[in-house]
């Protein structure tokens, strides 16, 4: 018992946890601030180019997060900006599917990984390039937060405009470790589907990024009316509405409607995002507006 | 040194790990293994008067997993079984909405929680029940497994015929948890949508319910082709032929194609499922096949 009081009155400390023989037997008060102080430094250094962060959220799964994300870092290369996106998903990550470098992997090197480069010199951190597509892994809680930080610390991301950040649906621990790993998120972008059963999760990702003091930049409705290509009748198959309500409750600005668009699909399928391949598309119009939007709020436009 | 090595080879061991005041320094081998089945007695024990267990399971999220699970209940409801609908989802829980009893709450007694009951008699028990529709919490893992634990094993079901299990998103630690907890889950059913970047996650979850050794009932497809109410027009919006691939490739059954059909949504946003409100429908049809297949087999047809 003495041995064990000794250590939890350890004078010796040298506030340097990671590393230290005594950590799981420690007590001491500022354990747990110094160990997150030491990983938002590396974070800190990692990102030490990178101009500018943005985070794109989405609340509930399946909305339409990495196809912003990825729409977004493609509109803002198209301006001649660089860019990077680093997905956070582990459980699923679309994001190089969408950018169609699922099979090209990612080089470990001695200094940290390597992003892979895809459409528009767009570079790329997923933990899909690490696994196969077909690979399942089960990602139970400390896989998650190892794999979090090889991404957010160990990436050679070099010199960035922006660096796009899709995390996993829900305002869990999985979105709160991205946060709180990268405090000085410049802001976010907010994706919802019209449905009410969306907009529930939705407002609480606002709710949770507007606590962390993170600026959400603007709200995007992702599925949309459809436009029949044969007689023009529009229909709200997913109801209508949702975005706009959103924006308006929680007072953030709304970037725009993206329909249902066969269109928008079959890019996300075929690795190009439409913004590139569709720019003059209702869908590409509202991205482009987006990188404005984003250009103008970080001070580069 | 001497009293931790004292209790690594601790000869007193009652087996009872839970409320074991040496738990945290134990290092015994069957530590976990016996807390595990500690936990499997007492879900068997909450579920001893439910005939069949039934998982819903979607790899991607926001595919339509809590639409499947809420119609898949209905369905067997129409046919005059017991049914109940366990929601395992935390972050963002969506059955009280689709089933309109988001403001009822739900009762605690000494015994345990009591489900609230919805249309048709449903059982429902969720966290969205217990936590206000506004509510932001950040779940963390601790929290996490002690909610499911809580869903799982404190619930008074009463005598049912069928729980269906809504878990969330992917293939992680949340599903994994799950299964753990009822490894006599009965068989599942799972959802994606059209879309190739849907499959690879839903593939994954086949992958894993068959290593669990649970036996798939079917795929859904879920936002299959939209038929333009004006001119009839069929488009598919979301690509097409998912659902079918993926049962093809896991060797699985394929239920069938949930239309693009303004219905199904505006039925979910409403709380009454499509299968009871538009039974004709092809949605509604698709629900009722299902249905008889869970009833075959499980040999209650």
């Amino acid at each position: 018992m003495n041995e064990i009081n000794d250590i939890n009155i350890d004078l010796s400390c040298t506030e340097k946890c990671e590393g230290c023989e005594k950590y799981f037997d420690c007590n001491m008060p500022q354990k747990d601030r110094l160990l997150v102080q030491v990983r938002m430094q590396r974070a800190r250094k990692a990102l030490a180019q990178v101009k500018h962060k943005i985070i794109s959220v989405g609340g509930k799964g399946g909305v339409g997060k990495t196809l912003c994300a990825v729409n977004i870092a493609a509109a803002l290369a198209m301006k001649g900006r660089k860019v990077g996106i680093l997905d956070q998903v582990f459980d699923g990550p679309c994001v190089p599917r969408m950018l169609g470098v699922e099979r090209k992997g990612m080089e470990y090197t001695e200094e940290g990984l390597v992003p892979t480069e895809a459409i528009l010199g767009i570079k790329v951190a997923s933990m899909g390039l690490i696994l196969g597509e077909d690979e399942v892994v089960t990602w139970f809680h400390e896989m998650k937060r190892n794999a979090t930080e090889e991404l957010i610390c160990h990436v050679l991301w070099g010199e960035l405009d922006y660096l796009i950040v899709d995390v996993p649906a829900g305002t869990s621990s999985d979105t709160v470790n991205v946060i709180q790993y990268i405090p000085d998120m410049d802001g976010a972008t907010v994706v919802t589907v019209p449905s009410e059963v969306s907009q529930a999760v939705a407002y609480k990702a606002v709710v949770l990024l507007q606590k962390a003091n993170i600026p959400v930049f603007g709200v995007f409705e992702n599925q949309g009316t459809f436009t029949c290509p044969t007689c023009g009748l529009q229909t709200d198959i997913l109801q209508s509405g949702g975005g706009l309500r959103i924006a308006g409750k929680t007072d953030v600005p709304f970037i725009g409607s993206i329909p249902l668009d066969q269109r928008v699909a079959e890019c996300a399928d075929d690795g190009t995002p439409v913004v590139y391949k569709h720019p003059e598309s209702e869908a590409g119009q509202i991205f482009i507006k987006a990188a404005e939007l984003i250009e103008k709020r970080c001070g580069m436009a």
